[in-house]
């Protein structure tokens, strides 16, 4: 009975713990939403504080992904969990990455909003595809808090229609080099920023493969 | 007396299984090398069948990704490491998912090489590019199996060299489509392909990155 009492109590400890872990993977996420969120308006309002904002954040966002890291060490070596439990935290080290690289992605777009919008605006509008990924990473972080693999599914398939938009982007752009070859360059600049925002599409599809393989 | 050597018995065993693992990441590494080599092949030279083998491939490291996975939540149930192993094996998990999109990599280059260059050969030479990302690919794994942080930190700083040779590869590309726009949907093509292949400078740096992290 004893035995019993301490091993609800250890599994109690734990359940608090990793509950909390989940927590702060939640907190990244919505840092993460945040400076994606942010590094789409930087780029397109052309606003050069807020490209700041979002570098500045990286350094937040990276710190956050080595904390979570470390707990989830932590939690490992002082519970030994149960298999089951341990394929979870298998599911957080590998989204945090994933969130991790989201973020980078916001830097780098913001890196390139400084260098090369400063003085001339976007060609075409990546707001609609901008929206449509943050959209998806939202979806992607609720359905993990949820652990809803159904939600994930629809989630996964998302990620097509983000290629589709990407796609006419692409096109659109192609016929703006075709017309004057002297648009290339930022023809090209607008190019890589619609790429990297696609890019963030398939992280999110990373996110749900995770939860396919292990839950 | 006879808990030491049991002590032992089992530190033994979990060394034998964390040796394995370690191998495996070894081999899987060896094959995402050669999908990566067969892939810059079959780009340059339009050989479809080789293409289409490394697209059959890559489900076979998709495979060696998740038995390795596995066998890393098994190896922590069953032995509940220290945590200076725990972290080690956290570096095996995030190494093995940055292997398998480098295949996925591979995997998408020749699905490009089939769909775009059967009738019409590459504008620029990636043979450069493609030969330098395998090479970083290869030390990467190389100061894996070694341990050998020294060297991470050279490979690391190595991936300036890819990004330079990109940029030398887009200036190159720019120029065809300013001389002559019909060469625009050859040329992003071409361009993706680059793009693809310098990225995977890119997770190669991210390998370093958690050698630096974690070790």
């Amino acid at each position: 009975m004893d035995n019993f009492k301490l091993n609800t109590h250890i599994s109690g400890q734990f359940n608090a713990e990793l509950e909390h872990i989940r927590t702060e993977v939640s907190k990244m996420g919505g840092l993460v939403e945040q400076q994606l969120t942010n590094a789409i308006e930087a780029m397109h309002n052309q606003d050069s504080d807020l490209a700041n904002h979002v570098i500045e954040g990286d350094k937040k966002v990276n710190k956050m992904e080595m904390d979570i890291d470390e707990a989830c060490v932590r939690i490992i070596a002082k519970r030994q969990p149960a298999a089951s439990d341990l394929r979870l935290i298998m599911v957080i080290i590998k989204t945090i990455s994933e969130l991790e690289r989201i973020g980078d992605m916001a830097n780098k777009i913001c890196q390139t909003a400084l260098e090369k919008f400063s003085h001339q605006p976007l060609l075409v509008n990546l707001e609609s595809l901008g929206q449509h990924t943050v959209t998806m990473l939202h979806d992607v972080l609720d359905a993990f808090a949820r652990m809803d693999l159904k939600d994930a599914l629809c989630i996964y398939r998302e990620n097509k229609k983000i290629d589709q938009e990407y796609e006419g982007i692409v096109r659109q752009l192609m016929t703006y080099m075709m017309e004057d070859p002297r648009t290339i360059p930022k023809v090209l600049t607008a190019l890589f920023c619609a790429r990297s925002i696609e890019r963030i599409g398939d992280r999110c599809q990373n996110i749900c493969e995770f939860y396919f393989l292990f839950c």
